[in-house]
């Protein structure tokens, strides 16, 4: 939908038009859309939206919309729209808004479904409980399809998935039957003769990596929650673990380039939370890389003697910085998979030492070439390319052992990436390059 | 289920214990024991799963595991399994198997689904269309929710989802109809009355990243793929979406680290492998910064009078390099998640400017002060702080601006990241710092 049209039939107030517009239009784009109107044209934009599509559109919107919509909201509106949202996204978006504002969402909610949401915001941020939802459809083992598939006609509409139905007895799981298992039986089968009994599930506490791996792993549309005495408590559905999916990237990646990780986007960001995201690791990598320069200063000599030596700092301290890099993004990542464990540290280190002989073995001969058919100096290709070898060899055992070691001690693997290792590697390899030049070239220090 | 107890029940040739345990177990969990069995003994293992799930386990295995099966299977055997394979699964372990394996498979599959596959394995490497399945359920306008139903029962049980049904006229899509909208309507409701027919659908030829926001954004358990003629050609799931979300990440990860992606895992990838996937980039990046040393060279009488001027080159470069790469990575995902366009450039551009005037300041003074406070020399403090800012600006609007570039010119906006933006700034910050250093200690190049 054209935006400018659509604010034209809004302002020329043609509501009619309008809401036809809104009537064909997807929940999803219909938020999107909203979020460009001015602030007077929004709650009327809203009100024009059909009933039945409200809520769902509210759920799309930002934190900084749903407040203003809350604000304009009578205490009726605020009612409907609630009792149309799912639980998780509720949740969701009280776990972002302002104190109170959530007060008075939780006013208006009734009772059963805020006693809850209060028992899912109390689970600790990226837990299992805290992304799941307490709308599933349960069934009992002695139903026949039939009364079953009764059964999901009642309550099945207000379900945030009908899809995997959960058998419990006294409140423990103890079967699933999908929806196609349903569709696809006879009536009068029982569900206890129909349901599957391996079943996959996640405790309230389960990190949310956890979760998204799990669907991953198991092709799985919903993931129920169990609580600390194995009871049903919830579920995860597939369309949250897409979003952990993304966002756990997006934050990996964002560590990974020494950030403090933001929940919005690059643009709804502001310049001072840019800034305030970023200083902290640069200030830190800076100082530490300051200590570089000071081990440089102790080697004037050297490079007072033979000034070209100084020429080979950048090339040395990238290498070494691109290799350690590389061989601790890989090991991030498969940690981040659950491809690598802690356990695996030998392994990985052994395969990363047999891999740093191929590639500095490559790239020192690559180099030492060069620099003997540019500078004809053998002593001086010779050093370089030693010193190729040990940088990269030491950078990648380095790049493999940091994050493996981090998620040993509960940090995040992702910290341990380029901008840190990146650091740490430059003072190894400006340490080697001098030590082996002096030594070659008989400098004194 | 632990490997050593079922290695032994096994060896003992306990095929009865084997079954019951295999019988239990969870397809994936099936196919990832049996990866760790003997040659010999994953044969026989592989023929005591049950027959519904064995089609399942093997769908399940990597490729090189399929083979070996494959070449220990008898044409009956390989007719059977290949037979309850789902499409894309087929379509899936094809693109991955050696030339000689594919024939056999191809002529073992039933001449209709052989075309199928065919035209599907015709599609290119990452599109839509090589990721979907023909196996759909379609509907027809005028039935009711009853017929639906009964057709659904009897086609369903081989299609890999029931949950949403596609309404075709002459293969044109009308319109969807989710299974939830079927349990949960009157059984004399027509189709054409139920059926929503707002609908996101994709092309053939769509990047399956494109196909995977579709599914984060709306929320799709399945995406209906369109061929040029805007007739229905195949569906999409959502645990394909999940896979592609997971692989786009790591791609993207690696390129940003300079390594050329694998779709195998870190163990599953050979020592030369590694090497070679890591070599070209770290070769045409210490190229490059060979340059950067050939500039350090035009300013040896610089650092020959002022020796201390060459350890800050570490802190310069590491914090350029850094300030780039947070901007390059910050961009990169924004463009991977579609948040940001090529029509953003300057938008970005200025906002990156604001925030590198915050960042740059901040540490100017941090390490201004340092250096007042170490060496007692504002000259010195002076340089290092000016540097500092101007190649905190610079290199954030290169880090900026480059994936951009990039995407505009349709490479992989992934390459522009931390190595090369590090070894871009590193040219340019060298550059500034020597510049400025000549001017303010009034220095001969």
């Amino acid at each position: 939908m054209n935006r400018d049209i659509f604010m034209e039939l809004l302002a020329r107030r043609e509501f009619k038009a309008v809401r036809s517009i809104l009537d064909v239009m997807n929940a999803v784009d219909i938020a999107s859309l909203l979020s460009q109107l001015e602030d007077r044209e929004l709650a009327l934009a809203f009100r024009l939206i059909p009933k039945d599509k409200a809520a769902e559109v509210f759920s799309n919107m930002g934190n900084s919309l749903q407040s203003q919509l809350i604000d304009v909201f009578t205490e009726k509106e605020l009612k409907e729209i609630l009792d149309d949202m799912y639980m998780d996204d509720t949740v969701d978006m009280l776990e972002d808004l302002p104190a109170n504002v959530v007060t008075r969402i939780l006013e208006a909610i009734e009772p059963q479904k805020r006693a809850q949401i209060n028992v899912l915001l109390r689970y600790p941020e990226d837990s299992a409980g805290s992304i799941m939802t307490t709308e599933y459809v349960d069934l009992r083992g002695h139903m026949t399809v039939k009364e079953a598939m009764a059964h999901i006609k009642q309550v099945g509409i207000h379900k945030e998935t009908i899809y995997t139905c959960y058998v419990l007895e006294s409140r423990k799981l103890s079967g699933i039957v999908t929806a196609k298992d349903l569709m696809t039986a006879e009536d009068d089968v029982r569900i206890a003769d129909l349901m599957e009994t391996e079943i996959i599930s996640v405790g309230t506490h389960a990190d949310q990596e956890e979760v998204a791996g799990l669907f991953a792993k198991y092709d799985l549309l919903a993931l129920p929650v169990l609580d600390a005495d194995e009871c049903m408590v919830g579920i995860v559905t597939v369309d949250d673990a897409i979003d952990v999916v993304v966002d756990e990237a997006t934050e990996d990646m964002s560590l990974m380039a020494a950030i403090n990780p933001s929940e919005k986007t690059y643009f709804e960001t502001s310049v001072w939370e840019h800034a305030k995201n970023r200083i902290p690791w640069l200030l830190i990598l800076m100082l530490t890389a300051a200590i570089t320069g000071t081990i440089i200063t102790r080697y004037e000599n050297a490079f007072a003697a033979i000034p070209l030596l100084v020429s080979f700092i950048p090339m040395l301290m990238d290498t070494g910085g691109n290799c350690g890099s590389q061989s601790s993004t890989l090991i991030i990542r498969g940690i981040a998979l659950g491809e690598i464990q802690f356990r695996d540290l030998f392994k990985a280190v052994f395969k990363e030492f047999r891999i740093s002989m191929v590639v500095g073995a490559f790239l020192a001969i690559a180099n030492g070439l060069r620099i003997l058919i540019m500078y004809r100096d053998s002593h001086l290709a010779f050093v370089i390319a030693l010193s190729l070898v040990v940088t990269v060899m030491l950078s990648k055992m380095i790049g493999c052992t940091l994050p493996l070691l981090a998620k040993k001690v509960h940090l995040d693997p992702a910290i341990m990436a380029a901008p840190l290792i990146t650091t740490i590697v430059d003072t190894c390899s400006i340490l080697i390059y001098f030590n082996i030049a002096t030594m070659v070239f008989h400098l004194t220090i």
